[in-house]
């Protein structure tokens, strides 16, 4: 229904029409506010004789519109080009509810309708057993690290780390108040651009589990498999907060896998969890009711009030990852945008330089500097000229960082190196 | 700009237009998301000859629009129409800066822009002294029943709690894992319908603090001025979060003011917490990092990714706010609303009864029950059939409930008035 049949005539969608329907890179959809002006059938008809072909002639919906900008930040971060698209079309009456997402009952039909399909959308995207349970909670992955140990452990229980970077030594920092955390191994000397084989780990038997950053958002180092834990109870807990539904993950693997949303399934205030059930029910005495799993669990994730319109967005990016045909075919894109901007970096003959191990490179954040440093400001602000933004690297390591999430399309990727070689031919 | 001077002709929004020079009720800002396509002057003109006059003869934006529900939830609860329509208009593209707010890094300036102006409109319409911080934080009220006493006690300190409600009983639940708490006076025996006279409360010199809930969103119940504290410190913190921004608050009575945002000031997963600067700073040492309020004062409640879209969300219902004329004009709508809803209930003669106490009922939730109980079923259904939704009392208390917060129009009230009315006839 993208064009009505009549010549230069606007059939607006009609918001009683079940979403699936609807075609994903519809222009029309943003019209759903009016449709409250065409009473009694939602359409306006408009003949028009003059410009209208700029309507009528518009080309489909290019895949990154030129509005639109680049947009390189490491979190919050890009989002699909049509889920924002449909969001904005249902923002204002949800699929004909007469409401917004925002407005509704946490309690109410439509909303139980938006997160059980998220969930479920998830459990597809991700094959998670049965036997784990999915939330979707708030306050980021930093709330994470004092719920994993207050729900794992005793005070005086040990816990092994295994630091690659500065997630990972936040996550051990903020644990040590509840357990009784030990590094096994941090990167922190090579300036975190390292995961150790795991063999030579000497982990401690006793340890109530394992804990990783499966990818380090700001030195670009991600896990390519994952260490088995060498302890009594095999528990495994990854914050996967930067590469979370960037490729298929076995669930099974892990007691625990945590997430902010805000890389590459949603925007900032969503945390998601997904918790081996058996791991739930043992929290210390001293845990907020609020970081306890066992009462989230219980209710569904609906203890108090979610933050329904964050869930509502993850809702939409899973269905369209799914759309996408799931994580292999993710992955596969991701591969490909992060090769070709790792060639540009390695190809440069050391105009650009990426500190980390090859092996362990980031699909999703990398990292670069210049080797005339006192380029970079030049760099970044060039770049932001040609609508590539976001490219400052952390202000804890310097240089630039371009993170490539789920949502980056290939054609931002190969600008970007495209400019990269313009500017090397410019500086060199 | 809301109709071009070209009969005929719709001029987009120019989405770099400030803010501040729309008409909050054009219906041409929702067009925004197309401007992508009339390059390059944002203008498509389309002559029209024959039914163009549905159109061009449209009403003004009607207060409140026929596609639209009354909806009485009690939260996630209804937001302003025209604060909808805006966030519908720049949700793809943000005031030109070609991306969502759901895709800014909070550091950027312009995620920075918009959190500094909620914080400073905020202040405007509370007239909040620079005494206090105002912070942006996640997890609902439920993580601040934890984070208070966290924040203000040694875990042998006493507190008072005052609890005149459902949320006063959780907030006391919560602080006994973290401080001593003493329950003062409760409403629990009396259905939690009163509020006691503060003269004969006996309160604890050596209490910490005294606690209150200012509006207790399940049982109607709500402060209509504060109990002094009779201890050595003088701290008086209160939930808000029902009653937040509905009037003006002389916030310098209080050491701690909370409010989860999803009643009256915006979606859920946003919580506010407006803190005397003096209290800040004793967290206790298992305090997790993200309950405690130095972490988040110091940071500028930046500290890790915060609900930016949430925070957008608070930031236009506060502007809204402000161009309705502040919190004493929001407070008369209030007063105004409340009182046909009451004066409907009183004077049906017991058919509709309202059990709290008539000098403490809340302007907020409007808890009622029918003489004849076995007929709220079919009244909840029928109001649904006349498009006001969510009124079915808290499933702890049966009977029906209207929340009526801010963004209710007095249309809404009306007709859930009228609609009592003629339900009583039928009945009677």
């Amino acid at each position: 229904m993208a064009m009505a049949t009549t010549p230069h005539s606007l059939l607006l969608q009609n918001p009683t029409q079940p979403h699936h329907q609807l075609p994903k890179t519809s222009i029309f959809k943003p019209f759903n506010a009016f449709s409250r002006f065409t009473i009694p059938n939602r359409r306006i008809s408009i003949s028009c004789a003059a410009t209208s072909t700029q309507i009528q002639d518009r080309p489909p919906l290019p895949a990154h519109s030129q509005e639109r900008l680049f947009n390189f930040a490491a979190g919050p971060a890009i989002l699909p080009e049509n889920v924002l698209l449909k969001a904005q079309s249902e923002l204002y009456n949800y699929r004909g509810s007469g409401m917004s997402v925002m407005e509704m009952s946490h309690r109410g039909k439509e909303f139980l309708s938006i997160i059980q399909k998220a969930e479920s959308d998830l459990r597809t995207l991700l094959e998670i057993p049965d036997e784990y349970a999915v939330l979707f909670l708030q306050g980021g992955a930093t709330t994470q690290f004092a719920a994993i140990p207050l729900n794992l452990c005793s005070p005086s229980d040990p816990v092994d780390f295994l630091v690659t970077g500065s997630w990972g030594d936040k996550a051990i920092k903020e644990a040590k108040k509840y357990c009784n955390p030990n590094l096994i191994w941090s990167g922190k000397s090579e300036k975190y651009t390292k995961i150790p084989t795991f063999e030579g780990l000497e982990q401690n038997p006793d340890a109530k589990y394992l804990h990783i950053c499966a990818n380090e958002t700001i030195h670009g180092v991600e896990f390519k498999n994952y260490p088995t834990p060498q302890n009594s109870t095999g528990i495994l807990v990854a914050d996967m907060s930067s590469n979370f539904c960037s490729k298929p993950v076995d669930v099974s693997k892990f007691g625990v896998i945590y997430a902010g949303a805000q890389k590459n399934v949603g925007p900032s205030g969503v945390t998601i969890v997904i918790i081996r059930k058996d791991l739930i029910g043992n929290a210390q005495e001293q845990t907020p009711v609020m970081l306890d799993y066992k009462i989230h669990a219980e209710n569904n994730s609906l203890y108090n009030t979610p933050p329904c319109y964050g869930i509502y967005m993850c809702g939409l990016v899973f269905e369209d990852l799914l759309e996408q045909g799931g994580l292999k075919e993710v992955e596969k894109k991701n591969q490909k945008k992060a090769e070709i901007l790792y060639n540009a970096i390695d190809e440069s003959n050391g105009f650009f330089r990426c500190p980390v191990e090859k092996s362990v490179r980031s699909l999703m954040n990398v990292p670069f500097t210049l080797e005339k440093s006192e380029l970079e400001g030049e760099f970044v602000k060039e770049a932001a000229k040609e609508k590539m933004v976001q490219l400052k690297g952390h202000r804890s390591v310097g240089g630039m960082r371009a993170s490539i999430y789920n949502a980056m399309p290939l054609a931002g990727v190969e600008k970007l190196v495209a400019f990269m070689k313009d500017f090397q031919a410019k500086h060199a």
